[in-house]
């Protein structure tokens, strides 16, 4: 390997072709464990089909290159954020977006977009919604199983069992490693899991129930907004473009993550105005259309599955995140915070299936 | 104030001019208390100017509006990295880097450059050296004064009394969210601190010694390597451009930041080749010099000051940081990763000082 490896990338995980899980070797000591290798040893049945109703397709105008600029996002599912999620069908349905614009793009923060001229009129019914930004979650069954805490998991199992696929109690865990695990954390909740393939956070509300929320990571979509009280309508929203500004969680809507395209956002240039609006209209990017993926001509393009957050295979994903132990890795950091986790998402060619 | 709104940039907290301080307004009710107003209220004297001849200042040839891009870095100051710093110096003052390139690009990861031909020969003295990438602190005062534990300054103040002046013992703080607080944390380091300006983790190593090393965030500088033990000479060197990729503390030295200029790295096009590199070398941005800023002809504009992380100011943006509270947040974190706590760094205009 050549100097130049540094290592590969974590985003690379996206966008893996389908045909990888078929060609993956065994893990062995000569194949040295990795989220990529993990992944690439996934079995089909792991992987879970995105409905198409709930990816939106934003077109951007052609770039420098004159190359087409496709930005895929996935609505966040029930309970979470719902109002909003709902309000942005409609505005895709009226083609709200259609001729409005990214107007707003801020290095380490977001990316923005929607009408920056705020005379647009709202389709009937989209206003903005007095709702919790954090849901209590539901007794169903399904829930209580993917609700996955992160700190546990890491407290009770160690890497060197757990990649050769007996998940063992620690017998043999080095006693000061556990008491520094046990003091670390998520610096934000108490606890952070996965739901239904969500990151989020968790912990108790004043009313002592047990709340979960969305968190606020790379390529996050959130909802822009005036100051509290008002929530915003969805018409005007942001992705993440930098480190993950945590902050925000439970202040702000997150409805949704970008899955694809999200170096079209991230490539701007950035906005010199105030809050990093652009100081000028023609320094705009042109949004071209936002459609749900199912109605458009071309829905059998826009599929996507993800690596699911119950699966075995995801399970490991994340120990072997928090415990990086291959030939770049000398010092495992046996602990990772959930932003660093991205969930593998990737695209199913129709035509290579 | 419009819809538009969101918040204000984080990274506005970068290049406010010196004037700003002299117009301060107080902290009132009415005027709320975020980190851009803590910062706007320090004193001169909370500033540290940092030495041009720890800076280097990259040129890359203008983009596609024929603008200047300048690109500078604060190296980091002993006991940490310094064997590659001293490499950085050399290769800086042998005018090695000038002629060679950005030719890595992966989103939400790094930006790389260097000798993407890996021909250019190395300045005599310039190897890969044997070094740990964490230090043991020394016993000088300044370091055990500097080294200010991030989660427990959290738990033992709060932000009601703090801001105010009076730093109180939290007599009246809630049990429960002192609760919350206690199992809150690091997910990576047992301790996470500002030493000298610069975020670090801290931790007993295998020898129960306490080290402390510089930890990957936003904007970080580090020595691409090839597969362990290679160090890496620092001939090659990469800035993150995406969520802290605190993975790989300890496992690369970290010998500096981007201070000025990052959004000329961030702002580049993905790299579609392996390891996102670069497909042909025509997409390459060619880097036309590196220089210490002390050796540059125009040494007196590359003036920087950060806000030194011992001052009082520091540690109520530190607890603001984590405890925001203003009229745009309704549920104050009560926590911040220390990624999340961007060292104000400012540039001075020799011109209105």
């Amino acid at each position: 390997m050549s100097r130049l490896a540094l290592l590969s990338a974590v985003s690379l995980a996206f966008a893996t072709p389908l045909a990888a899980q078929e060609n993956a070797a065994p893990i062995t000591p000569a194949n040295p464990v990795t989220p990529d290798s993990i992944v690439a040893a996934s079995t089909p049945e792991e992987w879970t089909e995105i409905d198409p109703g709930d990816l939106l397709v934003m077109v951007l105008a052609p770039g420098d290159d004159e190359s087409p600029r496709f930005v895929v996002i996935q609505l966040i599912p029930a309970p979470f954020s719902q109002p909003w999620v709902e309000n942005i069908r409609t505005l895709a349905r009226a083609h709200w977006w259609d001729g409005t614009s990214v107007y707003r793009v801020v290095d380490n923060w977001v990316a923005q977009w929607g009408d920056v001229s705020e005379d647009r009129p709202l389709p009937e019914g989209v206003v903005s919604p007095e709702s919790e930004y954090a849901s209590v979650l539901p007794p169903a069954p399904e829930f209580d199983q993917a609700v996955f805490p992160l700190t546990a998991m890491l407290r009770s199992m160690w890497i060197e069992e757990f990649v050769t696929g007996e998940i063992v109690e620690a017998p043999n865990a080095d006693a000061i490693k556990q008491a520094i695990a046990r003091q670390k954390g998520d610096s934000y909740a108490l606890e952070t899991a996965f739901v239904g393939g969500w990151p989020m956070g968790s912990g108790p509300d004043t009313q002592r129930s047990t709340t979960a929320w969305p968190v606020h990571c790379y390529a996050s979509v959130g909802v822009a907004r005036d100051l509290a009280p008002d929530t915003g309508t969805g018409s005007e929203l942001y992705a993440v473009i930098g480190h993950a500004p945590r902050q925000l969680d439970r202040n702000i809507a997150v409805v949704g993550r970008v899955i694809d395209g999200i170096e079209h956002l991230s490539t701007l240039r950035r906005g010199t105005g105030d809050a990093g609006v652009y100081e000028s209209r023609d320094q705009d990017t042109p949004i071209l259309s936002v459609r749900l993926a199912s109605e458009t001509e071309e829905a059998e393009h826009w599929r996507y599955q993800y690596l699911s957050t119950q699966s075995e295979s995801f399970a490991r994903y994340v120990a072997v995140r928090a415990n990086r132990n291959d030939a770049f890795y000398t010092v495992p950091a046996s602990g990772v915070d959930i932003c660093n986790v991205p969930v593998p998402i990737r695209h199913i060619d129709p035509l290579t299936e």
